[in-house]
């Protein structure tokens, strides 16, 4: 526990919650991807920002995202996340699912910051 | 298809049914992270080659890799593998799945070339 990229995600969860885009898209890499469901990919911070805000608006602004079990290998400047991903909000059976294994993988700057650059919340599933 | 990371997986593949740990090493970084069974991981590339070298006894030298269904997400000079990965050899029952939903890291170096940091055939059944 207490790993470095275990609070980058906690705090990417709150702002999540709180709608706080700024402070999210500033965990994010400028040519990051994000897998908005399967097939459907956002490129760049953008289109991911544009993202969150129409899944935000899919759950009726009232999505809290949080992870559980979680393991981190990390390799240089480069770590795979893997992470149980627990979302829940007031919508009724949202089509999409609320509980996933995600695959994050971020890279350390030149400053030595953990930023996302692939956030694939659906893991293997895409296959 | 035709991804120029599914030739490269594709040449694992055949180097390690061929055991030419030479040039199987030349496709992993400097300080690549392969998870050879949940809980063990060998790092860097000699622990790496040892490995493999491990695994291709334990499957009598008759291991053969193969990738199945495959979804490649490219960010800059980051990508994330999701890979079908199929294994077969002649040892009867082994005590590992010969069928995974495998995660592979790959980074492009200086000159283009693309090398593997994270080498994670058990994908999100880590967690």
């Amino acid at each position: 526990m207490g790993h470095e990229l275990e609070q980058i995600i906690e705090a990417c969860d709150a702002a999540i919650k709180n709608e706080d885009f700024d402070t999210l898209m500033s965990y994010y890499t400028e040519d990051a991807v994000l897998v908005v469901r399967p097939g459907t990919v956002a490129r760049g911070k953008a289109e991911i920002e544009e993202a969150f805000i129409r899944i935000a608006k899919y759950f009726d602004n009232s999505i809290v995202p949080a992870q559980g079990k979680m393991e981190i290998l990390e390799a240089g400047d480069t770590a795979l996340v893997i992470s149980q991903t627990l979302l829940e909000s007031t919508v009724e059976n949202p089509d999409v699912p609320m509980e996933r294994k995600a695959t994050y993988i971020f890279k350390k700057d030149a400053s030595g910051k953990w930023l996302c650059a692939i956030d694939n919340s659906y893991g293997t599933d895409l296959i």
